[in-house]
C-alpha cells in the first residue's frame, strides 16, 4: 500500500472525494457492501477517474487497526499544514466577520472531532489549537467530526499565548469560557471580530491562556452538572454569536 | 452479588451517593486505586454507613463486561419508573416555566447520554422518549450523561404521539427541529411552556411525531455539515430558550 495518511468512514471519504479527490492516493471499498452509500461513493470515485479497490471487511479492519471504517478506506496525501501567516490572512480577509474557535487542551479525539463539527456548522473563520497540548487531526477525529476536520481551517500553533496576542493586535476580541467567571456570556456583544476560547473539560484553560483573553464569561446553567460537554458549549457559544450577528 | 441494576463510573456512583444512597445495594471500588476521586467516593460511602468492597481491576472489568468503570462499580435499585401522570403533574407544577425535551428515535446511547447532560444543565422539566424507539437508561447512557441520567426526570412513554397530544392539551407548545423546515428557530417565541422535539441524527423525527408538533423550525447553519450532533443541537435550542426567558 502506498504511503499517505489513513482516511476512513463514509463522511471522511465523501469529504475527500468532494473537496480534494486529486490527493486520494489509494481507495478501498468493502466487497459487496450492503451499504448503499458505500456503493454510491465507489461509483462517484470511478466517475472522478479513480480506481477503487475491492477488499473484504477483514482486510479493511486490518488497515484501520480495527477502527470503525463503514466499508470505506483511503490513503490520502493531506494538504501541507497551514502556517500562522495563513491564519492572519484569513482574519484580515474576514475582517469584522471573524469568528475563531480556540481550543486549549482538548485532548480527547471524540471531543475535538465534535468541536470541529460544531465549528464548521457555525461557519468559523478558523480553529486554533496549541501544537503540544491538543489532539491532532487523527482518523478518529476525522470520523467524529463527520468530515469537518478536512474542511475547517485548522491551525496547530507552537505558542498559543503568542498567537492570541497577535490576534488581539489584529483587533480580534478573545472571550474565554470558564465556569467560575463572573460575567454572564449572554451580556457580551459578539458582533465584531471575536474568538471563543474553550479549555479542556476537566481542567479548563491553562492560566496563560486565560490571562490572554479579553473577557472571561460563563454560560448560566441550572441543574447539578458541573459543565456542558465541550462540544455542546462550543455549539451554544458559536451559535449565540451567529444569532447576534444576524 | 445481589441483583439490581449495574452502575459504574465516577460520575454515576457520585450521583447515586449524593441523591439516592439508600438504594445502593452493593458498592465496589478498585483496590489501591491511584485515582483520588475513587478514594474520596469510598470515604464518602463509609461516612454514609455503606460498606464498600475492594476488588482488583480485573474483577471490576468482569462485572462491567469490559466497559470503562474508572474503578467504581455498584449494584443499584433504580427508582420505580415514573408514570405518565407524574409527567403531567410536573408540567402542571412548572406552569409557564415548563421546558420539555422530547427525543424521537435517539438510539445511540452516547448521544442519549449527551442529550441528558445538556438537558440537565438547561434545567428541563422532563425528558420524554418513546419506549420502543429509543435507547433506555443503560450503564453507557449513565456514563455518557455524567450522571444526569439519574437526576433528570425521564419518561419512556408507550405512545409518543398521544403523549404529545396530551401535552398540547395542557398548553405546552411543541417545537420540532428539522433541517428542511422553513421557519428559522430564532424567530420563535420560546418564553411560554414549550417542548423541544428532536429526531434521530440520521432519520430525523418520524412522520407522526413531526405532525404532532405545533411548529417545525431549523437552526440556521453555515458550512457543509448536514447537521449538528443531536446533543449539540439540543444544547443550542434549550439554551436559546433559557436566554429568552431571562
Amino acid at each position: 500500500m502506498s504511503t499517505g495518511e489513513l482516511l476512513f468512514g463514509i463522511h471522511s471519504i465523501d469529504a475527500a472525494l468532494t473537496h480534494d479527490p486529486k490527493n486520494i492516493l489509494e481507495l478501498y471499498f468493502e466487497t459487496n457492501s450492503d451499504n448503499p452509500r458505500v456503493r454510491e461513493l465507489s461509483e462517484r470515485a470511478r466517475d472522478l477517474g479513480l480506481k477503487p479497490h475491492s477488499r473484504d471487511r477483514a482486510a479493511l479492519d486490518r488497515m484501520t487497526g480495527g477502527a470503525r471504517h463503514q466499508g470505506a478506506v483511503a490513503r490520502y496525501k493531506a494538504p501541507p499544514p497551514r502556517t500562522e501567516s495563513d491564519l492572519y490572512d484569513l482574519v484580515d480577509k474576514a475582517e469584522k466577520d471573524t469568528l475563531l474557535l480556540v481550543l486549549d487542551g482538548v485532548t480527547d479525539p471524540h471531543n475535538l472531532g465534535a468541536c470541529l463539527r460544531s465549528a464548521e456548522a457555525a461557519g468559523v473563520t478558523a480553529v486554533v489549537v496549541p501544537k503540544d497540548k491538543a489532539a491532532g487531526i487523527t482518523p478518529t477525529v476525522r470520523r467524529a467530526s463527520s468530515g469537518a476536520a478536512d474542511r475547517v481551517a485548522f491551525f496547530a500553533v507552537t505558542n498559543l499565548a503568542r498567537t492570541m496576542k497577535a490576534l488581539k493586535d489584529k483587533g480580534v476580541w478573545l472571550v474565554g469560557l470558564a465556569g467560575d467567571a463572573k460575567q454572564d456570556f449572554y451580556t457580551l456583544d459578539l458582533k465584531g471580530p471575536i474568538g471563543i476560547v474553550m479549555g479542556s473539560e476537566g481542567e479548563g484553560m491553562r492560566r496563560l491562556t486565560s490571562e490572554s483573553c479579553d473577557f472571561l464569561a460563563h454560560i448560566p446553567m441550572r441543574g447539578d452538572v458541573e459543565s456542558l460537554n465541550v462540544s455542546v458549549a462550543t455549539g451554544v457559544t458559536l451559535f449565540e454569536a451567529l444569532r447576534q450577528r444576524r
